[in-house]
């Protein structure tokens, strides 16, 4: 019977394993969730909300209907806890084993790089992986736990409350899950630029993708570093990654300048704008309320999220690489090139034409979400947008519409975060989307375009 | 110096030819507006008013941050009138013909059907085309003017009177013009399903595009029906035209049956159901204050005026062809194929790219502009969405906050009436993107999307 299942998992898609894996990692969740010493005795929880949870913990989103603290016991939080370390791993470890196999498939050298110790494609090299990238992110989470817990002997009366918040902490900023305990995320931290600073190294750890970590993890390992090559992924997230926390925080510092910002300390607004430009990129942890911000502000932070991630992270939205290549591609065009040329690299047209079809549907199924809520939900337009922004880049941020949804905005909710956590192109391949060779062809014609 | 000029035309390219077309047509229009003969002689218009409504004349989109029947005199409608007939023929003439030049370097015989008569590619081809549109055009219009004018007679007292208001009536949607001088747009005709029909076939008629009316032409025309062929171009856009119709008339009445639409007769519902969807087109008539709807229907409309018309046409926006390619796309890619056929015929890969690059960029654009209004105006984010979708398709519909725009947001406004007007790809073309050969090539390196 084992080997029956090995064969069917063999079997499957690497795309549809992904589906697999989700819906079978939330339908534990949902068991786990509701068993009685999860849930309070005093709270009743309906399976909705249940399931909400578990999605939103799976897709480490962190967006929830009711108010985790009040709900579940310290068993509950810890389950939770669980679901969103293997949730976010899990899905990151096979999204990246997918792309390996893609990449097998085509055969680039490239490649090989990040494969380093991972060249067995089967079952075995998943497990692997899994193994790798476990290791890696505990390794980061543990580092992670130990400064903050030191640090936080100065906020908790034993070293035993310090340490397990600090855990509790490093992992939640690490995974990107965001879900806090504490009701007001990282607000009563506004001051402690340690605790904002360790907090934006440990969600960009998560958040940046896996083969980075690798790549990083083997050029530091390498004896002649001065023969190792970044990936063009590497390259392109990381300095996408930058570019966004600068370009965010810049963003914010403008807008809120004379708002939320006025008479403040400039180091003080400094912090605000880079923490909360650092979280869109899929953490959802903030140091301060968002509806502390103008509309503007809002807006251009639901762009940010709406990018969300690296691929093959714990992130989610249409990624950086997707985002880069869009942008790359509209100054390529614009001066009459059709391919990229960046870090002496082509990106080949398919990956062009990949990322601007993740884009579009992207908008496509963000606004047809933000029409439908319009209609289900009683709430301005700009929260509606900031919710449906967030679910789909897995982010968690909120202005405080989530435990208010009625139960179709729920759903709707709900299939933003597994979209944006799966990712669109995997998405699209488990309907069946995979490149065909065509044998009919008809002749060309033109049409204009605009 | 005419033989110079005549030079210095020929050899600018015709997206360029378009934009100084543009500029020129503005300029002589502030000129007109602010002339004696054309202000009311107790209104101040500043130059502001008065360069915003020559922008929204030439572009025919509508807009107007003063009120046109205070303002203007008998004699400054007239002008305006004038400005919008030949600002929206005259970018519609050129557009046509830049694709023909276009078309004429591929070398497509498909082509030639429009080509009939238009095979002289100089300024004496670009002359007898403008001719032509012009011909067609005001055939159109006086057809239209006709009918409303009978009709009218019942409406006015005197036959001057009736026939000159269908005439304006008629111009005015024909061109997409939408400008009314009622004040009210045609709210007057809610229960006039005749004035309505004909409106709805006019504004049609003006944005589906030059190349639809003069193959429909040239088949009435033509002696053996069997042998002619419409154009690629011609049946997209027109069964883009068709869905989107009937698609908007049914999202509108659904969102609105519980609303707006309560206690309605069910051919007064749907009449305001389908106008409102024919006019998000370009026109920006309405037989109702759109105010009156519900935030996901105006939502929605968002997105009708944001694909907006025909390419070649009167209208603006990403246009049909681009939307439609889009979607097609969407479909096919889904089912792993990367090229999309339809009617017997596979459209190029360029075509689908460009359609891609131009939604996405103009996303962008309205998204960046969206974030700077909200930051200058003090209005609700859905009133401004609308009012981005709105100049960006070139419709003219407005949820009121026009006049009340700041300075910075007037000229935001402006350029995307300009941008939407001349359109994305003639405005990249304009910039320089004009595709060229890449003699540097660097090896190819695929990267994770999404
Ligand atoms: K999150
Ligand atoms: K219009």
């Amino acid at each position: 019977m084992f080997n029956q299942l090995k064969k069917s998992v063999n079997q499957l898609t690497p795309a549809r394993m992904i589906a697999v894996y989700y819906f079978l990692a939330v339908f534990v969740s949902v068991l786990l969730l509701r068993a009685p010493i999860a849930v309070k005795p005093e709270v009743t929880l309906s399976f909705v909300d249940a399931l909400f949870v578990a999605v939103s913990a799976v897709s480490v989103t962190g967006l929830t209907t009711v108010n985790i603290s009040e709900t579940f016991t310290v068993a509950g939080n810890f389950i939770l806890m669980f679901v969103f370390q293997f949730g976010g791993i899990g899905i990151m470890a096979l999204g990246t084993f997918f792309w390996l196999i893609l990449g097998k498939k085509i055969g680039l050298r490239e490649r090989r790089l990040i494969l380093t110790d991972l060249n067995q494609m089967g079952l075995a090299g998943l497990v692997k992986m899994l193994k790798e990238i476990l290791f890696l992110i505990i390794l980061i989470e543990l580092f992670g736990a130990l400064l903050l817990g030191t640090h936080f002997l100065d906020y908790y009366p034993t070293w035993q409350e310090a340490y397990l918040n600090g855990l509790f902490a490093s992992i939640s900023a690490t995974t990107n899950a965001g879900f806090d305990i504490t009701g007001s995320s990282l607000a009563p931290f506004a001051d402690d630029y340690f605790v904002q600073s360790i907090n934006i190294l440990l969600m960009t750890l998560g958040a940046i993708g896996f083969p980075v970590l690798m790549e990083t993890k083997n050029y530091l390992a390498a004896k002649n570093k001065e023969l190792f090559r970044f990936s063009l992924f590497t390259k392109i997230t990381t300095v996408t990654f930058a570019a966004l926390l600068i370009g965010g925080t810049l963003i914010i510092l403008l807008l809120e300048a004379n708002h939320y910002f006025a008479g403040m300390s400039w180091h003080k607004a400094f912090f605000y704008a880079l923490f909360q430009s650092a979280t869109t990129r899929s953490a959802g942890l903030s140091t301060t309320d968002v509806t502390n911000f103008t509309d503007p502000t809002i807006l251009a932070m639901s762009g940010l999220v709406f990018i969300g991630a690296s691929p093959s992270s714990v992130g989610g939205g249409i990624r950086t690489t997707t985002f880069a290549i869009n942008i790359l591609f509209l100054f390529h065009f614009g001066r009459g090139e059709r391919t990229i040329k960046i870090f002496k690299r082509e990106i080949p047209h398919e990956d062009i034409v990949k990322s601007l079809v993740v884009t579009i549907l992207a908008i496509l199924i963000c606004f047809t979400a933000t029409v439908i809520l319009s209609m289900t939900e009683k709430h301005d337009l700009l929260k509606i947008i900031f919710e449906v922004s967030s679910a789909f880049g897995t982010n968690g941020l909120s202005m405080g519409i989530t435990p208010e949804l009625s139960t179709p905005g729920k759903f709707i909710i709900m299939i933003l975060m597994f979209i944006g956590r799966v990712g669109l192109i995997q998405f699209l391949l488990a309907m069946g989307g995979k490149e065909k060779n065509q044998s009919i062809h008809y002749p060309k014609e033109r049409v204009i375009i605009g």
